[in-house]
């Protein structure tokens, strides 16, 4: 079994104003996904954070986003094909350009909020993306949303040459399809620790998940989403870390 | 005699605004001075000018600024030594992102607006700007302005081993202590090409200018800052090219 | 027959870069569309472009946007109901407040680029903008496009007590059912004067247009809008402009 | 004895970011400074803020800033006096426009930040702002600082016929010319929440202060500057209201 990788929106601040407990969670992940000033994050924040990942050994990820301080990168945007590209070479190079003043580099690109959102639901989107990091490094593995079928997604990664990263959540419910059921649905998001644990062994475990509707849900993952926004999140994906590698010594 | 490279500021439109005729000014120069966002330019128009200049063979300098977008990066701001380090290798990684999809890089930098003028007048600001350079990549050379005492900011630069390209303008008055005359004094800028191109001949081969009070001028320059704004600057700027080349060939 | 007035784009500047001949094409207009600083303007523009329209007697509308500055409000946003309602008063007040130190106010709102395009495609997002328009002044007419049926949008109107100024194009053509040809079909922007200036009669005569199909369009305008991006178009607007004029002393 | 104003900064959250306690201070002050868009705030929060201001009958301030959101106002700009006053008019007519759905209108002005400290700096700065406040209403009283004498400023207010509310500190320390301490100096900061109280009362009542010389200082102030940032200023908020009110009493 290779290693489940937990991943996590980091460097979300901006200016003077503070979000999520970065330091905390960081000691806990293995890929910290860093904002890089269009959704959030700004030159001073992304340079700490980024020496905060140096200090603890986890990886680089850009996590890029369309042009929307205001809205957090959460509403979509109507951005042409182009656009996405050049804003993604753009990010993802700024991040480089902090990361290599500390002596590392970017090492694998999550699109944020509504433009990962746009990426998983239109497949012209996705190829834009993939081709996007191809262009700038082919060695930069995406991270994207693991379904139960990751087939499509992954004959276009290798169309490109681009390595996948299917990642998976551990305090979300699932419907049959793979999808996340909405957080408007009751039961959508885990709250026992207990839960989200299992839910987290079963995915590095690669076994079935529950599905909503009671059926086995197979899910090929290689990161777990985790959050860092609050005290019980950072709790939680402690608990998570400590499953994971008290199993990974057995 | 070494060349003396012509330097242009590109790349400033911004979205659906136009500004300079970068296609037509990019045959007769050597270094693009392109904006990284900050005060002009987006991904979209960086990509367009990187493009250009790849195809001219020209080189890409970045044109980093204070984040000034409705004051074109012509506003001082009270930023620090740290956010200037920062915004630098935002944005200098920002163009190389863009760069490295063109199979190219930034080969230099100059900064823009008033980040250029306030490290000119504040040792503290340059030897941040240097420090920034020089630890984003010691490679690259940092373009400011050529004074008629240049040893300060040379001593600066050694102390980094950063290269300086200093520069000289062809169309505009120096006082006697090799600084710009103001914009707002009668004959601070020439409008004569006979002029302009005799001071770029001057420069090119290492003569004394003729300050305003007469006295004797000498400007050790790299590169010479020329316009693309609009067809006379354009004219003006094929005029000095060709003047360069048929002495060089002498 | 009432006058059909003549509305344009204005103050589409932003910072240094310009955009439109406002000055130009001031005199033959009834109203002003001005940009409100999310698409275009800025502080400085909107004074300017208000003293313009004042100097000429010309009606000031706000022209407000989704907050896209380097897309030019021209890219649909996934804005809430409410956040449209409040970009929209947000937008409003800042031009009245610079209308005021002008001995001015805001006469009418026209929604621009991907905003006015949600509000006629999704009749839920032209029910915020009527309730929010009229929650700010209900004696403000709203512009929007005129159709072949505008019973709809007048029932929501009506609704909240608000006028509304439907308007049309003298220089597109229009399908069976009253809506704007696409750009990129042949045909859809008409290029001869004489064509526009005959367009333009016959809406303010209330006569019947030819569709794109051949059948007769009937339009209900209360005003055209017109361009005033380059010297062509200018011109077209001073050809409108007297026609309509020379019809009107009839 | 008139009263003596208790003014607040609020509505300094922006988009998903959230600063201040707004709503647990909001009951204990008269008067809420609310940020406009430039360097804090967003049309949905400035609505927000209002109506919270609204509902406890608190005065609404406009408090514009310099076009910085990354820096929060806080860093001085070379905005010439006209993108003053531009600016000035813009956030105040914005937020005057979300106050007017809900009843309600700015009744005041206090700039924020960087603009506040150079407008105290620099008497044509102060001129610009006196001038583009009386532009706008010459009803709305300018919030400043008060000084141990405040007659330069007073006559410029009374030049344009324009309300001064001096502001004045309970939790700082002042020098013989009823300046701010600096931060920086020990003892710049009261944190005893009995000598904060007893400076609000002296001020309350027209007795002099005790400079950090040891000098007396007499500070004309008709409002005092308090703070919602977390708990423990809140709590200060509560205290220094209910001794002033209190003494009203009496």
């Amino acid at each position: 079994m290779s290693r489940l990788l937990l991943n996590c929106d980091m460097g979300e601040s901006f200016g003077s104003w503070t979000m999520g407990l970065d330091a905390e969670v960081m000691p806990f992940i293995d890929c910290a996904n860093i904002a890089c000033g269009f959704h959030a994050g700004d030159p001073g924040i992304m340079r700490a954070t980024v020496a905060l990942a140096v200090a603890r050994g986890v990886l680089i990820g850009a996590h890029p986003a369309y042009p929307d301080l205001a809205g957090f990168g959460r509403r979509s945007m109507a951005c042409s094909n182009d656009e996405i590209r050049d804003l993604l070479h753009y990010q993802i190079g700024a991040l480089d350009g902090i990361c290599r003043t500390q002596g590392t580099q970017v090492a694998y690109v999550k699109p944020h909020g509504a433009l990962y959102n746009d990426m998983m639901a239109d497949p012209l989107k996705l190829r834009t993306v993939i081709a996007a990091v191809a262009a700038y490094d082919r060695s930069l593995p995406l991270m994207l949303m693991a379904t139960a079928d990751n087939r499509a997604a992954q004959a276009l990664g290798d169309e490109y040459g681009l390595t996948l990263w299917f990642e998976a959540f551990a305090d979300r419910a699932y419907d049959a399809a793979g999808r996340l059921l909405s957080r408007r649905l009751p039961g959508a998001v885990h709250h026992d620790p207990a839960q989200i644990v299992e839910q987290a062994l079963r995915l590095a475990r690669g076994e079935a998940l529950v599905a909503c509707d009671g059926s086995a849900l197979w899910l090929r993952a290689h990161t777990l989403c985790v959050h860092g926004d609050n005290q019980g999140s950072v709790a939680a994906v402690r608990q998570i870390r400590q499953a994971l590698d008290a199993q990974a010594v057995t």
